[in-house]
């Protein structure tokens, strides 16, 4: 068997997340089926991050284990032509093959996601499903400061959905960069892994600080209650961007 | 009567153009509508430019006639709330009561459109329906060579579509700039106004230069010919913009 890393990406609209579902489109299916067509098996494509539906992806990363050897190019062209069929929502951007002992998953070092709000009185027809519509004005700097409470080592409760499996809440978050090119604010997150909606939950908090409805302060006090009731809520899966993985 | 000038933004993926036409979702009969069901009146949205089918605008401008006063801010979200039926493909970003003999069509000064082209070995999830996915490379330098043969004033014949209205192929064109940033290019235009498929069919034509097909020199000698066989083939719809009109 020959192992192949995967950098794909994908516009999640209308897609039931990456995990394979019985009976629903999903990112690891349609991508699963372009392998099975390639290379006539049933292969499985790990990963290095499950995206949930409607999120977004740029740089995702994921290997397979195929019985046949190609040149990456060869491969690349290959599945995109497969994946044509739903057209070009999910496009193989880098094929490469690699050590047998590469794993997508456990071997990643450090991931960036990019959430992206689009701050406007009126909503952009180029926007829709590709940013969260925030129409109040959001003060940046403050925004800013709230995010300083969540840089280094901290125990995440509040900013974890119920349903996260990780064995702790416990992670480091490397950096939390916002940079406003107004209408545009992006909020650019990094750390080594994140808990499930760890990055939408801390967004949905930041813009209650950025709306002036919270104190900077109140961010850290969020942090230490240690519990998902006293963060601000979700933000919407369409402004979440998986951008890439580092190895 | 009171006449306001809407200035709109549309994504004109999958709708039949401007222009209404009976049983057909356009740009005009949507929000034609939604004026009715502000005034409860049919009125004429009387646009700057027309726009073919998927072609986009980020500030296309119109005038219309209601028999009601608003507030310019009022009557914008009111047209918007009523146009979200069309999951905001359709935004008014402005709206202002205008003198009565203002003309969106015969009053404008200057218009400029802006085509993208997506320059890639591999299309893009986030580019469909937006650009021009070109796989080739594209030099940049020589393309703008070429294009410098076509400002000033000509006849454009060799540009224009055999559909074509206008009682007169010259037109002046003020400016083309052409813009990369790996991997999208914009090429800009203005003029005061332009031939049917005029931007599209010179586009078709730079692109023939960029790919190394044409020499530079050649764009002077097609735009000699006043023949359209003898210009570039027509670029697709989806990579063109309506930026703005100058009054």
């Amino acid at each position: 068997m020959f192992r192949y890393k995967l950098t794909i990406q994908y516009d999640g609209t209308g897609f039931h997340g990456w995990q394979r579902q019985d009976g629903l489109l999903t990112i690891q299916g349609c991508i699963e089926n372009a392998v099975q067509q390639l290379v006539d098996t049933a292969c499985h494509v790990q990963c290095s991050g499950r995206t949930d539906a409607g999120v977004h992806a740029y740089g995702q990363v994921a290997h397979v284990d195929v019985p046949k050897m190609f040149e990456g190019w060869v491969m690349r062209n290959a599945l995109n032509f497969f994946l044509r069929t739903y057209n070009n929502r999910i496009v193989i951007q880098h094929v490469e093959l690699v050590d047998q002992h590469f794993h997508a998953r456990f071997h990643s070092k450090k991931r960036c996601y990019i959430y992206k709000i689009f701050n406007h009185p009126t909503p952009s027809p180029f926007e829709q499903n590709r940013s969260w519509h925030v129409i109040k004005p959001l003060n940046v700097e403050n925004m800013q400061l709230g995010a300083q409470f969540l840089i280094g080592t901290h125990d995440f409760t509040t900013f974890r959905d119920s349903q996260c499996q990780a064995s702790s809440p416990v992670k480091t978050m490397d950096m939390i960069h916002i940079t406003s090119h107004e209408p545009y604010l992006e909020l650019q997150f990094e750390s080594k892994s994140f808990l499930h909606h760890q990055v939408r939950n801390i967004v949905g908090t930041l813009v209650l600080v950025g709306q002036g409805k919270w104190q900077a302060q109140h961010v850290q006090k969020a942090l230490e209650a240690k519990d998902r009731r006293a963060g601000g809520p979700t933000a919407p899966a369409q402004g979440l961007y998986f951008i890439k993985v580092d190895y």
